[in-house]
């Protein structure tokens, strides 16, 4: 071939992948009508169970030249099969309780595709048109779900254009961001003389306010994204005061109290008090109602980081967990949580409809002045329609079967809290509020020598304990038929953090069979020698103090 | 029905939405087969092209409840047909050049769903695996299209545990946001006693920095998520610092090395110089080797906002125009736009790669140190498998094929404005340098009369102009045959600001064909009658000057 024909060909070739779909015998279509007809068949039989080492898998992903020629469609699609598809993890299986995934409603695939063929752009309404009005009402409904303000408040600001309820945002972390950039911005706003913080720099807005810094306060629990947005915000990684929880894992009050006195006497203000509805390691949530009424006592902003939990409010039987979240400043929600959306997806919503006018931004080609652009109140640029999918489940779902999932998995987790407590080898390390919670290998003799132990025996037999749950999860996850992860947290009855195992209970499909089956798996895995090894030094440490433990299991 | 039995038909409804597939002749399911065989058909035959007001649609959204019963999918996807599909924008079409949206590849919609199906989250491992893997290569690849590094520096860095080569973001804004993020981190990192902007705030860093604040540098063609970016980041839109453009709307060195003195002079320092590849309205590359000589010498980040531009790297006939790239600190692409990838993947790569630990954060339950998880080096948290998309261009496009996109798109350029300096009604405003050009509506003999008019009479005339194109561009995206964009910019001749018509020319389908039609189109709306009595007031002040219009449309 001539260098012009191969150019001609590439060309021809070029034209067809913009022209041609995959025809349904080829191999993409093939995949494509199978994950139509079934995706969870399709994914059982396309993840490999077994996990194969990441650095092996790196072998298949090391060329970092992009290749030259083109390669058929069909080609890249067996590879995508063989070494991306069938190493991925299998979010979706009911015994995958270790992460915050599900298997998601059957409608949410075929929506998403028409999200994907239409790629449209929410930056502005010349790239969205009906997108940018449905994105506004699913900002009004979930601003709506959380404040209940009335019809005539939502017919006024739903489709105003000068402002908006909230933001729809990548996921939970823009959202939190977004939250505390308008709370810098409102309290750092322009008056008099000053020009406000986004205008000067928060040097000289801290001069203006004649303060040393902002602080954030929160719990222990709160996200790491609370660090990532802090440090961002110039604000500092210490002023972000994390404080003590109580035995349910919530924020201790009079801590948090004491923390703001303290910030006060060295000229530090707080910016805002973030209360967690859901915490990611446990499932609990704050006092919200106590953490208002200080928040409007210091005159402070007052976040609720409801990633997790803010669904709950769907439930009349468990809303009531969440009383105060009405009186937030800002709540974030993640969609791709337990709206069951697919990854990519988080919201925050203000109580005040023209809070985020604080962080406003215009351009001379697109969010000009009076258009109802939705990318003049967004920290992100081009976003795609996301909205379609949660204006989809709201809809298609309703809040009355939201509740009835959110009830299950409250639920289930008590249920499968109690088979812990059962359990002759399992301790409960926290309590469910919400569907989380957490436990760790820990047989009866143990726990009872624990209590007995002093704080080097306790540290000595904990620390053992730590090596044999983080062996256990890690040859789990490896075996892969379940999976539960793993954290560091200060249990209950315990004066240092411990590995516990840990469990979310969002997916509707895993039901109480699966719930056994994974303390069962677990109750094998450390019949393993090394875990058995370290056992057996438990189990001298535990006759030192007195009590020989036998397991149930073994 | 007793609410027992009812409570039980929602319990299994909601349990068939998790495991039923829809089937393939519900309307969901007939919907999305006609996309997988046809995604330009089901557009082309779905989006109604005249354009309903958006208050007009807004009343298919006014509800700010949440349903309480769930709907049926076939219900709610004959909502979404009618009132969301009917009523979007169709970004793929030929005649659709006004913005960055282009058809897409066939391919990335079987992908598409290939990753939503997977759901993977790439904030951690544990939720990912392959991907993990799959996006630090995309990384890579990226990388080494910028840097050109060799083998060695990537097999080392590549899959490099304690960092990343870059992050991937859900776009521009995102990456552009995390440049300067770490740019500033860097700048202001832990040094003896100082423990870094990130732990103690900008306030204190600036202190020890002995300046009064820090400067992010560009021209006025910069993108508004640079404003976005420093007021974020604490350091206040008065400090970005934007000058003016040459005649050919790249950034005025002389005036750029100025202002660096005059900040300088107010012990203000410049934190970062901000080159464009590829200016978002007119495509324009700044003098990149010039600015990083100035950055060099100033001693600080050098960014380079690649979003657009950055995928001309592929051809070996126009990378030239990029050159000096390569000795940027940082450079962002987004993949929605060149790479031809949907809404919502941007990426930024840097040249050490060890820049993201100014960045880098941990968790107890994930991104432990010394784990692969990518979360730890990036803003956002959970995060959707894009990366497959952009692996799947570059391997089935391939360089040479995107080479191929990127030289059709710049000679398209270059041949429309040619028909446009040709054409006596238009009038050139800017000349593309790659593939995005403005113009005007601007008859032959006004733009002679502009030649000699004073500048009143200049204002006067560019004032009833500008209703014109703003007129003409609003009927024409009216009327949905064929779109353009608007934007103000100061074009080559004139002392004041101009409204434009703004053209991006990446669609592939976009032929010379569609291209004349766009011109014609616009012949014929100006000769409605409120456009023809505007012009006639053109002509009248033309009159004055001594040069009578005649307008060859007309």
């Amino acid at each position: 071939m001539t260098s012009r024909e191969a150019a001609r060909a590439t060309l021809e070739n070029l034209y067809r992948i913009f022209t041609v779909p995959e025809a349904p015998e080829s191999t993409l279509g093939a995949i494509d009508q199978a994950i139509s007809a079934d995706v969870a068949g399709f994914l059982q039989n396309h993840i490999v169970a077994i996990e194969r080492s990441i650095e092996d898998i790196e072998a298949d992903f090391s060329t970092s030249t992009i290749p030259e020629e083109p390669t058929f469609v069909s080609d890249y699609t067996e590879f995508v099969k063989e070494n991306l598809v069938a190493h991925s993890v299998h979010t979706a299986a009911p015994g995958f309780i270790g992460h915050m995934t599900s298997a998601l409603p059957y409608f949410m695939l075929p929506l998403s595709r028409i999200m994907t063929a239409l790629n449209q752009n929410l930056v502005k309404v010349e790239t969205s048109k009906a997108f940018t009005p449905l994105e506004r009402q699913v900002l009004a409904m979930l601003h709506r779900l959380v404040y209940r303000e009335d019809d005539a408040f939502y017919d006024q600001w739903i489709h105003d254009s000068g402002n908006a309820l909230g933001a729809f945002c990548s996921g939970g972390t823009i959202a939190n961001v977004t939250a505390l950039w308008v709370a810098r911005n409102r309290l750092l706003a322009p008056t008099g003389s000053f020009r406000g913080v986004a205008h000067e720099g928060l040097a000289r807005a801290l001069q203006h306010l004649d303060c040393d810094g902002l602080a954030v306060l929160g719990s222990r629990r709160g996200h790491y994204s609370l660090g990532k947005a802090i440090d961002l915000l110039g604000l500092g990684r210490d002023n972000l005061v994390l404080v003590d929880t109580d035995a349910d894992n919530r924020v201790d009050m009079a801590e948090l109290r004491s923390e703001c006195r303290r910030l006060q006497n060295e000229n530090i203000r707080p910016l805002a008090l973030v209360g967690i509805a859901g915490t990611t390691e446990t499932g609990n949530v704050d006092p919200l109602e106590e953490m208002a009424d200080l928040a409007a006592e210091l005159d402070c902003h007052f976040h609720v980081d409801a990633a997790w939990g803010g669904p709950t409010l769907f439930s009349e039987h468990y809303r009531h967990l969440l009383a105060g979240i009405e009186r937030a400043d800002s709540v974030t929600i993640d969609a791709h949580k337990q709206l069951y959306v697919p990854m990519g997806a988080g919201i925050v919503v203000f109580k005040d409809p023209t809070a985020l006018s604080a962080i406003e931004h215009h351009a001379n080609y697109i969010l000009r002045h009076g258009s109802k652009d939705l990318g003049s109140h967004t920290l992100e640029g081009s976003r795609p329609g996301k909205a379609l999918l949660v204006h989809a489940g709201l809809s298609i779902i309703g809040r009355k079967g939201y509740e009835l999932l959110i009830d299950m998995g409250i639920e289930k987790a008590k249920s499968f809290a109690e088979m812990i407590r059962q359990h002759p080898d399992f301790e409960l390390t926290s309590t469910p509020e919400l569907n989380i919670l957490t436990y760790r290998y820990c047989p009866e003799p143990v726990q009872k020598a624990l209590r007995k132990a002093n704080v080097e025996q306790s540290s000595r037999i904990n620390l053992l304990l730590d090596q044999v749950n983080q062996l256990l999860q890690k040859d789990q996850r490896e075996a892969g038929k379940t999976f539960v992860s793993r954290t560091r947290l200060r249990a209950t009855g315990y004066r240092e953090q411990v590995t516990v195992l840990r469990v979310v209970l969002a997916n509707p499909l895993s039901d109480d069979a699966i719930l056994e089956s994974v303390l069962k798996e677990q109750c094998t895995i450390v019949l393993q020698q090394d875990i058995q090894e370290l056992l057996q030094q438990v189990e001298a440490l535990c006759a030192d103090i007195g009590t020989p433990p036998t397991s149930a299991c073994a």
